[in-house]
């Protein structure tokens, strides 16, 4: 089965404001979604999820707006903690380092099976003050059934809560 | 106020074999998931689909994994009414026309707001007896927020429920 190597510590998520945790993919005020949780393993970044049964494509196979979402959070995620890596500073620290997604690619290589837990794994590909490019893999069973890629932005001024 | 030009006739969704129609994101038994419903509209296809408060992302702003599952799901069953379309033969004729993603890609153009319908709408780029690719918009209030496009393959028989 596949372990979180530190699902002990906090995750990415756990560090970002009230006012930016409420994404459906990865917030942990938000009680409908998928409460994602991202962290650093080594110079790598990892999240386990276990689909729920009705993340169901066909019978047997985990649908893929799901593999899609779980890429997408994982890689903003990634993103953020990664700048606040290059920049020496926690990622709970101010400013709060948010990103959103500027365009996501998912490849689908094999069925993902629906009833064992999915790890995605993040690479940090390139990283500049305003962007960062994440690749991903998504392993079940030891098998990676999707990669992705996800450039990830700074949260824009217009999407920025008032303080 | 966006509105679904055939609301009224069955959806390409509603064509599926009840083994198949299990699907998170589409699927009209699955009483968890978005129950998309996508329609011909002359050559393109469409859909309309009103996120959930919690579809959120930021305040204001829909999650982008919803818009990514949105396109795919829309893709994949504009997909399969364009291989009916081709071969002359409604949708819900046997054998099912059942593609899933072989790939996706979305490119976040806008932020869209959360509270308006969204309309997804399909054109497809390309069709073989193989692969279906379909080019999409994801516009909310009149702005296109997001384009997508999905690479549509059959489902494979690792994938097929058994008769």
């Amino acid at each position: 089965m596949t372990q979180d190597p530190s699902a002990d510590t906090p995750a990415f998520q756990d560090a970002y404001p009230d006012d930016l945790s409420h994404c459906y993919g990865c917030g942990r005020l938000n009680d409908h979604g998928l409460k994602l949780k991202s962290r650093w393993d080594g110079d790598e970044t990892v999240a386990v999820f276990q689909p729920a049964p009705y993340h169901i494509a066909v019978p047997g196979f985990v649908y893929g707006g799901l593999i899609a979402s779980l890429v997408d959070c994982h890689g903003t995620a990634s993103a953020a903690a990664a700048a606040c890596r290059r920049e020496g500073r926690p990622l709970g620290s101010d400013p709060p380092a948010r990103f959103v997604t500027a365009s996501l690619h998912v490849d689908y290589r094999h069925p993902t099976p629906l009833g064992v837990p999915l790890e995605i794994r993040g690479r940090i590909e390139e990283i500049t003050d305003r962007k960062v490019i994440v690749s991903e893999t998504v392993t079940a069973a030891g098998t990676v059934c999707a990669t992705g890629r996800v450039v990830a932005v700074r949260l824009p001024p217009s999407m920025t809560p008032p303080a």
